[in-house]
C-alpha cells in the first residue's frame, strides 16, 4: 500500500480504448484522452484570461488531468444505459464513487488521499474550470469524430458524435473561450481537407447547430 | 429496416475486445469469444449425450452462439459494477432488456422477431442447455486466462480469472461433461508446457478449489 | 490425449487472418468468420422454415460452425491454385481428409471421433442445410469485400470478391432464403452510405449479376 | 492559422511509439506518456507540499504536460547521438529551438505566443517544478522499463533503462519526494510480481546504485 | 503492363505474415524475411570468400532477394500438405510455375521477361549460390523461432522449428560457412539471455542435432 | 563478438515504422523498405544494362541493400532537423560515421570489418550505382505516398513527399532507367485506381514537376 500500484495503474489507461464496437481507422487509448483534453483545457483556459477571466490554473489542470481515471473500476458502459433512467444514473454513480472510494482507502496512503478524493470527484460542476472541463471534453470527442469523417469513414455514428458533441459545447455558448472556438477555430476545421462531400456534410451539420 | 443492419452489426463485435484495461499477450474479442464458447458448449454436449442424457441440440447451440450478442447495446461494465447490488443488477437487466427490444422492433422484421427474443435473453437457464451454457463460457474464460499464465503474464489478475472461472465450474459439478472435464481434460491443461512457477501456482490452485 | 488439445487449438484459428497479402482497412479472422457464417446460416434458417421447409437446425448449426476448423492443417492455398486442376484439386482433398483422420485419430478420445469425422467433412453438400452453408459462407465473404469497397478501398480485388460472391451465391436463386437476400437485404447494402462512385459500381455490378 | 492546427496536432503524439528498434511487449506513445509524466509530477509535488515546500502547481501541471511536445518537430533522435559532443547538443538545441519559434509563429495566434514559448521551452530547470519534471519523467521511463523486464522481455536495453533512470532520479535525492520514492515507493515495486530471476537482478541494480 | 504492378506488388509481401496460426510475440512478414535471408547470405558470402572459394555476388544477391517472391501467387500451403506425396509436390510445382509464367507474360514488359524467369526459378539449386541461399533462408528462420524460445513461448512448435532447420543446416556441414556458423555464431546465440530452462532445452537439442 | 549480434539486429529494423507522428493506412518498416528499395534498384538496374550502360550488380545490390541499415544508431531524425544547417549536416554526419565505426570495432570480427565499413558507408555517390540507389530510394518513398493518397489519406504530408520524392527523382532525368520510369511506370501509376479527386490532385503535380 503506497503509490506503486497508482503509478503502475496508469498505464492501464493505456490498454482502454476509446468507443469499443465501432469501426475506427485511429486507436485512441484513455491515457492519451487525458492528455489531449488537458491540453485542450489549457488552450481554453488562456482565451477565457484573455478576455479577463480568472483561472484557478492549478484546479483547471487537476481537473482535466484527472477525469477519466475511475474508467477503470466503472469499464465502458455504453452511453444510452447509462442515461437509460434518472434512478439508473443515480445508482451507478453511487456505486462509482464506492469503488472509487474503495480504491483510494486501499491504494493510496493517508495523507494523500484526500487529494485523490477531489481529484476523482465529479470534475464537471458550475465553477468556471469546471465548465472549461466540460467542453475541453466534448473538444476531443468531436475531433476524434472529425479525424474519422475527414479519413472517411462511412460508420454514420461518427456524425452522430461529432454533431452530439457540437450540441454540448454549444449549452456553453455564453463563455468567451466557446465563442473564440465557435468562430476561430471551428471555421478552420471546416476548411481542413476532407472529400467533398464529408465537406459539405460536415458544413450543414455545423451550420444548423450553431444557428439554433 | 431488414436484415442488412444486423448482417453487418455481426462485425461489430470482432470489434469488442475482450477484458480491456489489463495488459494481455493476445488479444480475444466477443465474435470469436462467441465461436469458442460455442465449441466448447457443442463438446461438453457430446459428453453429456455419451451419458445418456438427452440434448435439444437447436437450443444449445442458439443459445451459445448468441448469447453476448446484446454486448453491442450494453458495452463492457465491469463485474463489481455489475453485481454491486441487487437493485443495481436488477435495474441494468431491465435496460438491457429494453434496449435489446428496441433494436429488435426498430432492425428485425416482424417474422423473424420472436426468434431473436428468445436469442437473445437470457440463456444461462436451467435447463441442461442453459447449464452447459454455463460452463462453456467459463472454459473459454479460463483458457484465455491460462494462455496468459502460460505465457509470463505478471499481472495477477489472470491468476483470479483462472480461480474464479474454475470456481464457478466448480457450481456444476455434478454434471456429467463438468465431471469429463475434471477428469480428463483438466490434467492435461496442468501438464501443459509453461514455466515451472507458473505451473506450480496453477497446480496449487486447482487442487484447492477441486477439493472443496 | 483428450480435448484439451482441441479447445486450446481454438485460440489457433484466432491467428490466421483472412486473405493475406491484400491491403485491408479491418482484419477478419477465421475464428470471428465461423461465428459470423453460423449467424448468416441461422438467419437463412429461418427464413427457409418462414417460407415452409424443415430445417435440420442441429445439423445446419454444425455444418457452419466446424467448416473452417481445418484450415488449421492445410494452410491459406490461394484459390487459383486450389481449382488449378480437377486432379490437383482431388488430391489436395485426398491430404486434407488424411491429415484430419490422423489428427481425430490423435487428439480426440475414441468415443467422440465419429462426430468429429462428420464436423470436420466437407458440409457443403445437396442437403438444404449444406446450401444454405453454402450461401451463408459467401454472404460473409461478400460483408467483408462490401466493407472494404465502402470504405474507400482502392483494391480492386474487392469488387472481384464482390461479384464472384454474389455469382456464387446465385447460383442458389432457386432458395426461398436466396430469393428473401436478393430482394430484402442486398437492396439496403445498396442504399448504405458509401461514396457515390462506389456506390454506383456496386449498383452496376449488382444489376448486371442478378439480372443474368 | 488559429488554434485548429494546434488541437490536431495533439494526435500526431499519439502516433510516435517511445524507443522504436526494440522489442517490447507493450508499446508506448508521447501522448499517453505525457499524460503518466504530468500524474507522475502531480504526486510527487503532493509530497513535496507535505514536507512543507511550497509548489507552483500551475507551473508544474504546465511543465510536465508540455514537456515532449517538440519531439514533433525534431524525431527520436538516439541518445548516444544526441550527448555525442558538447557541441553537437548545443546545435541541435538551437535547431530545436529555430522550429520550435517557427511553429509557434506560424501556427500560434499572436495573443497566445507568449504561453507557448514558455511551454516549449526547456522545462527541466532548477525550480523545484523543474526537479520534479526531471525526477517525473524517469519514473516514467522506469516503470515502462520495468513492465518489460516484469514480463520477461530479454533484451538488456530494458535493464541498461531502468539502472539509467535510477540512477538519473539519484542525482536529486535530496528531495523529500525522491526520498520518499525510493523509501516507499521502490520497495513495492521490487516485491512485485516478476519471474525470480528478474527479481533477484532488479534487487541486486537498484542496491547497488541506490548505495552509491 | 509495365512495371508499376511490380513495385506496386512489393508492398503485398509486407502483407503476408509468416507462420500464421501460431502464437507469437512477434510478426514477420515476407518482405522482412526477404531482407533478412538476403543479409545472411551476404554474411555467408563473406565467409565463403575469405575461405578461398569464389562467390559470383551477383547470383547470390538475386537470389535471396527474389527467393519468396511468388509465394503472392501460391500462399501458404503449410508443410506437412506440401510434402504430402512425391506426386502432389510435382504437381503443385507446376501450377507455381504455371501462375509464374502467366504473371510474367501479363506484368513483365518484354525485354525484362528473361531476368524474371531466372529470379521467380527455383533459386535453392546446386550451385554454391543455392546452397548459400538454402542455409541462410533456414537461418532466418531458426532465429525467428530462437526469438520466440527466448521471450518464453511456451507453443513448442516454436523448439521444432528451432530443430529443424538446424538439421536442414547441418546438411550442407561440409560448406566453410556452415562450419563458421557452427563455431562461431551458435554458441554465442546459445549464450544470449535466455530463461535458464530455455536455454537448456536449446543446449541440449543444439547438441544432439551437432553431434549427429 | 562473433555474428551472432549482427544478425539479430536485423530484426530490430523490422521494428522501426518509417515516418513516425503522421497517421497513415499502412505502416512499413525499415527492413521492409529495404527490400522494396533493393528490389526497385533491381529493376533499374535492368533497365540500365538494356540500355547499354555496365552494371557493376554486387556493387548495386550490396548498395541498396545496407543502405539503410545505421538507422539503428542514430535514429529518425526530422529532415528540417538534419538539412538545418550545413554545419550541423556535417556534425550529424561525423557522429554517425563514428557511432558505425564502433559498432563495426565491437561486433563484427576483424577479417569482415572492411566490408561492413564499405556497405555502411554512404552508397549514394556519383558512380551508376549510387545514382540508382538514390533514385530506387525516392521511387520506394513515392510508392508509400502514393499508397496513402489511393486511400483517401487527407494529411497534406503525403502530396509533399509525393511531390519532393517525384522532384528527387528529376535530378537524375539524363538516366536512362529515370526516362523510362517516367515514359512507362508513372503513366500507369496516374491510371491507377483512386478516387476522383487525388487522381486529379497526383496528375497536375506531376505534371508541374515534370515540365519544369
Amino acid at each position: 500500500m503506497g503509490m506503486h500500484e497508482y503509478l503502475k495503474s496508469l498505464s492501464d489507461l493505456e490498454m482502454i480504448n476509446r468507443a469499443p464496437g465501432y469501426f475506427k481507422f485511429e486507436q485512441h487509448n484513455v491515457a492519451a484522452h487525458s492528455f489531449k483534453v488537458t491540453q485542450a483545457a489549457q488552450m481554453l483556459g488562456d482565451i477565457e484570461e484573455q478576455a479577463g477571466n480568472k483561472i484557478d490554473w492549478r484546479s483547471l489542470y487537476e481537473k482535466a488531468l484527472n477525469h477519466d481515471y475511475t474508467e477503470r473500476f466503472i469499464g465502458d458502459i455504453k452511453t444510452p444505459v447509462k442515461y437509460a433512467t434518472h434512478e439508473l444514473r443515480k445508482m451507478l454513480a453511487r456505486v462509482d464513487t464506492s469503488l472509487t472510494e474503495n480504491f483510494i482507502k486501499k491504494e493510496i496512503p493517508q495523507e494523500f488521499q484526500k487529494a485523490y478524493e477531489r481529484r476523482f470527484a465529479e470534475g464537471k460542476d458550475d465553477t468556471l474550470e469546471g465548465k472549461i472541463l466540460s467542453v475541453a471534453d466534448k473538444i476531443d470527442l468531436m475531433y476524434e469524430s472529425f479525424g474519422e469523417i475527414q479519413k472517411g469513414n462511412p460508420e454514420p455514428v461518427y456524425m452522430d458524435i461529432y454533431k452530439s458533441s457540437l450540441t454540448a459545447i454549444m449549452k456553453f455558448r455564453e463563455m468567451a473561450s466557446v465563442q473564440y472556438f465557435l468562430k476561430k477555430i471551428l471555421p478552420e476545421l471546416l476548411k481542413d481537407n476532407a472529400d467533398a462531400n464529408a465537406k459539405n456534410q460536415l458544413a450543414i451539420a455545423t451550420t444548423q447547430i450553431i444557428q439554433q
